[in-house]
């Protein structure tokens, strides 16, 4: 099917958003974990984390100033740290869950029978339950006026993954270390390595790296 | 195994980069097509889109202004549109090889064999070969200022996506449409639907939806 801007406007607002959502293609699943710093934490799934740099480590994170994520973007700018937790398949159920409309007072993690984990001079928690788990310091908050977005900027500063998915060149292969993929609003997705492509150079044609 | 911001600094540069690329988790691959409007066109692969809003339908999309991605840039503010076309298994390596630095006069299309498809009133070329290919119009350009990166939003203005893969609720399974998920910066994944999720209400548990 073919749409243009007019019959998008037409889409009734509940199968406009189910249809955008999908269009990016396939996601990231992240639990984001963060603390009041009185106690309080909290946990949300987003499927917005972006990469920007690697020298600094930067990631983007957009969120919705109007939704769930409140609490998440309240907690961000008071402690200045956050935590993000890929998603896998004995979790799917869970982190989905913590995208309902939980009250302030109660944490996501009691809620959906998520863990806890802290780790030293870091005042978020981290999740127990997740194989790859990485800590981030808020750099910069931008709003993008167009629509009342936020684009956090934060700079990794913890990074816990198995060592069983680290590849001999430093990478990690998130297809091992069990992590879904996520398209639209709820459809999670297992994964297999289809193939792994070598740096591209114009004068040569593209070549699979034989990795198993 | 475990990294700290030190550790992490003390990378080398190429095993950090490989590292921190990753840790995001799984990403949609995506072909921006562009043309200078003067009869010259422009293919990258980019993994770095991002959903901001349904309504109306705004993407980011994350561009780094000293590589490969500058003729795409120097397009998009030249004729203020750009196509996105989801990569599938069957040019996979098409799609990888345009991340190679061929000259500004040398087009991906015709260097990779990527065929150009373009649509009435839309001045940027879609790839022939995609199953989901859309076209988005600049809305606006935000210089990251962290590290020189830039943050383009774009409206989508065409959508041309498979019958076969859109569900009753109007949301396009991804999956379905043959798309491929992308992690790191070279491995490929092909996915399987493994849940999909009901809306998660607090009072409720989490629930699947079963659509096959």
């Amino acid at each position: 099917v073919q749409l243009r801007s007019a019959d998008l406007a037409a889409l009734d607002r509940r199968r406009r958003a189910a249809l955008v959502n999908s269009l990016t293609g396939f996601k990231s699943a992240n639990l984001v974990g963060t603390s009041d710093g009185m106690g309080r934490s909290n946990l949300a799934i987003m499927s917005s984390l972006v990469h920007l740099g690697s020298s600094p480590a930067l990631f983007g994170l957009v969120l919705r100033p109007d939704s769930v994520e409140r609490h998440t973007l309240d907690n961000i700018r008071r402690t200045g740290v956050y935590s993000v937790n890929h998603v896998h398949e004995g979790i799917v159920a869970a982190a989905h869950q913590t995208a309902a409309r939980y009250p302030r007072e109660i944490s996501e993690f009691a809620a959906t029978g998520l863990t806890e984990h802290w780790v030293e001079d870091f005042d978020a928690p981290l999740v127990a339950e997740a194989a790859v788990r990485l800590g981030l310091a808020l750099r910069d908050e931008i709003s993008l006026e167009i629509n009342g977005t936020r684009l956090l900027i934060g700079e990794v500063c913890y990074v816990d993954v198995p060592d069983r998915a680290l590849a001999a060149d430093g990478s990690l292969d998130v297809g091992a270390a069990g992590s879904v993929a996520l398209a639209g609003l709820d459809r999670y997705y297992r994964t297999s390595l289809y193939k792994r492509m070598a740096y591209a150079k114009p004068d040569l044609p593209p070549r699979e790296i034989a990795e198993r």
